[in-house]
């Protein structure tokens, strides 16, 4: 039975890793450390196994005397203006997150990371294999996010050459679904959120840039085959998205048509816009040849909107409610 | 009157760089901390300043109630066979160090740091402008280095951008000479080391990869320059070495010419050795235009030759002493 640490388990993508971790019988017991920074507690609150356990904490200084024979590492804002707003904890999450985890490893245990398709910048080459270097400028506004992420690929690969550390990486391309922050800034909770509220949708730049937009179900199962694979001699890291490529304005204009024609406006980008993003699979092909990504962007974005009107319905049932109880009525 | 702080203050450029500082009247303190993981006392043991202190320690735990007008870090192995066989404390030195260090940086005090050519990588432009984002394997076994300059350069330039922090940071360009140290493992130092122990020279790969060879007194010219340059509006990073490149081969004939003939053997290239590196000087002529190397690699190296041949005379000398003493002779 296995002890498995999740850091930034109330995040978007951990709480769904986690909801996935908890319908595997060898677990015995799982951790989450979050600080709630950009993870909320409302994505972990439908958790009732007795197997779980919350902390609120920055994964830097968790407090706990366990080792863990599995260890998850999605500690990290991984929306632009969150992490360029506080560039110096993006980095400490992700890489003093890193070493902290480090130490609350089993020996022989197994660390997985979720990188970022980020480490490849604004690529020259489409689609991106693992093995591009990328094109990051290691001085500017992103940097804090796409540098850290390096970097703790480094510190993880160099372990597993140095120490035998089993590792397992995985880099995602542009998650989105059900418990992203309608606040989180990204595209597509972008346009849900404003959709929603009734308000124009903002495109930036001329809309032309596009994106491989994963659905968070797609996207966790590629992570859950990976990180629980045992018999690979592949070393990663592992591109895991879907590599249909589809602009942000298709996009805006797919929401647009959903909600009766709501308006698309155009502001400036912002600094440093990758202008493609998209995953050479080759390698995620050879790995897990049964996976792939089988939800549609129009599937997944309705899915996400039905998502969204519904969280806003709860909170606004609660509003009332609130409202209610206060008035006395 | 300032106080100061060198973290790695008894390497090779460390040293090099408190000797000059020194040389200022402004500053009333200066510490060197340093673990001599790759630092040598020796390196510091002519200085007998009052103003100076030294620090045995890791930079990531200095335990210290000052805080300091300037901080100076260079606390890091620098050569491949070093950091790579301890990439972890690498990447702790450089990163987790440089998070250590801004908690001591006074409030308005400066930071300069030294990062290294290795942020490009293998180049695939040459001469290499500061703007060239690089070829960097965040995978690869030279990542610990490359990538921890790389990322402790994005969390200065951010902290440059969201909080006004005052930085400089340098990134020099093969430097030698004095104070290598003889087990280094780059090529000037093996080639000075193998000659005066009457071994061949060897050449890895066929010689022909080039380097822009920085003799150490003209590149600390050129750190002090830049490093204590107040009204400057080049936010950084620079570019500090010799733009004259030379092959490896080359510097080998001129090592074995100049001790009569020395064989010159070749071995297999290490990984990722990169096939050339050049720094293009334009912002540092823009910068400092009256800084330029001025030493010529055949005089660098004579001097490089004729300090390693100092040294292991007065190690010789103590040797025989201590085995006079010894022998009671």
């Amino acid at each position: 039975m296995k002890k498995v640490l999740v850091a930034g388990g109330a995040g978007f993508l951990g709480s769904h890793l986690c909801d996935r971790l908890l319908n595997r019988s060898d677990i015995e017991k799982l951790i989450v450390v979050d600080n709630l920074w950009t993870g909320l507690e409302a994505n972990i609150l439908h958790i009732r196994d007795p197997r779980f356990q919350f902390v609120r904490s920055d994964v830097e200084n968790l407090q706990t005397s366990d080792k863990f024979d599995e260890v998850y590492h999605l500690a990290s804002p991984a929306s632009p203006p969150w992490y360029m707003s506080e560039p110096k904890r993006t980095i400490s999450a992700n890489l003093i997150g890193a070493f902290r985890l480090l130490d609350l490893l089993k020996k022989g245990g197994r660390f997985c990371f979720t990188s970022s398709s980020e480490v490849y910048g604004d690529p020259l080459v489409s689609p991106q294999p693992e093995s591009y270097k990328g094109q990051v400028d290691c001085t500017g506004p992103r940097s804090s996010y796409d540098e850290s992420k390096r970097c703790t690929e480094s510190l993880l690969f160099e372990m597993q050459r140095t120490q035998g550390l089993d590792v397992k990486i995985v880099r995602p391309f542009n998650v989105y679904g059900p418990r992203t922050r309608p606040d989180d800034g990204r595209a597509v909770s972008n346009f849900v959120s404003q959709a929603l509220t009734g308000r124009p949708l903002t495109v930036y730049g001329d809309g032309m840039q596009s994106r491989s937009w994963g659905y968070v179900d797609d996207i966790i199962d590629g992570f859950a085959r990976y990180f629980w694979m045992n018999d690979t001699d592949y070393r990663g890291p592992l591109n895991v998205g879907n590599d249909r490529e589809i602009s942000v304005l298709e996009v805006a204009q797919y929401v647009s048509r959903l909600m009766g024609g709501i308006p698309i406006v155009f502001e400036p980008s912002p600094p440093h816009d990758p202008t493609n993003r998209r995953p050479d699979l080759t390698n995620a092909n050879y790995v897990m040849p049964e996976w792939s990504c089988s939800i549609s962007y129009e599937e997944g974005v309705s899915r996400t909107l039905d998502w969204f009107r519904q969280e806003m319905d709860i909170t606004a049932a609660q509003a009332e409610s609130l409202q209610l109880a206060k008035t006395g009525r």
